[in-house]
């Protein structure tokens, strides 16, 4: 075989490799974080708190809308969950809207407003709230190691702004 | 040559070749996303906007501690940094804690816990909040697509939580 014919094996050869590297680092993982998104919805309106979890990382941070500062680990942000979900009469509803997600082959990153409506203490109510998680692919599924939930604060008069809306 | 010879080639090509699209992934990522850190910092405790905005994508989508829920593009997001820089007399300082950072080739984020200080109509003031940044490798320079800063709230009281320490 001459050196031409080989070249002319091994360059197509190279070209699938990078784009085979290039592919899995596209839309793949956007389809596959909003399966995960649609998930933890499902599970959050279940009030299914083990289903929740499965979808974490052991070592997940999380920042919630309520205090601590921060959530270290699965446990801690388990009875976070367990806390919350456990005021709600009734399953509570999920809205997801603005969501963008970036994702590489075993890292990604989603961001959006999700509104949380619900009975609490016969009330019904309802926060708009932003949300960004951070994901790790791991064996081929992708788990949160990182939670960021929030509502806005007015510096001044030191309030929580809990009506806004987009 | 025989094919036996031409696999002898080929072979150790394409384990180099996936070798070097798993190694990028890794640790210099995480270098590179920490220097980023450091150069907003700079910019930050230097109240330099324009070098703050160099750093960020055009199309940042960002949630501060402040409304409102989001700040859509570079020219809504420069205005907040004026708005909060504007304010300080003297140079804000700012200090990173319990910082991690998720890095693959192009895609990264990167969450802690940050603590500004400085002087506002005369007043010493000190906030922790935590952060949370997304980022796009574009052309060999990261680029900061999203933001996420806040305070933990009292839902009861309806008080954002100023005054907590990591």
């Amino acid at each position: 075989m001459t050196f031409k014919r080989l070249s002319a094996l091994i360059v197509p050869l190279l070209i699938l490799g990078v784009a085979a590297c290039q592919r899995s680092t596209g839309n793949q993982g956007e389809v596959e974080i909003r399966q995960w998104l649609d998930r933890w919805k499902s599970a959050f309106s279940a009030r299914d708190v083990n289903a929740i979890m499965s979808l974490y990382d052991a070592d997940v941070v999380a920042y919630d809308v309520v205090p601590p500062l921060q959530y270290v680990g699965k446990d801690a942000y388990r009875k976070d969950f367990e806390q919350l979900l456990g005021q709600y009469e009734g399953p509570p509803d999920v809205e997801h809207r603005n969501v963008h997600i970036v994702a590489a082959e075993d890292v990604a990153f989603a961001t959006g407003l999700e509104r949380i409506s619900g009975t609490i203490k016969g009330q019904k109510l309802s926060l708009w709230v932003r949300f960004t998680s951070g994901y790790r692919k791991k064996s081929g599924s992708w788990f949160d190691v990182h939670d960021h939930f929030s509502v806005p604060s007015d510096l001044e008069t030191g309030k929580a702004l809990l009506g806004l809306k987009p």
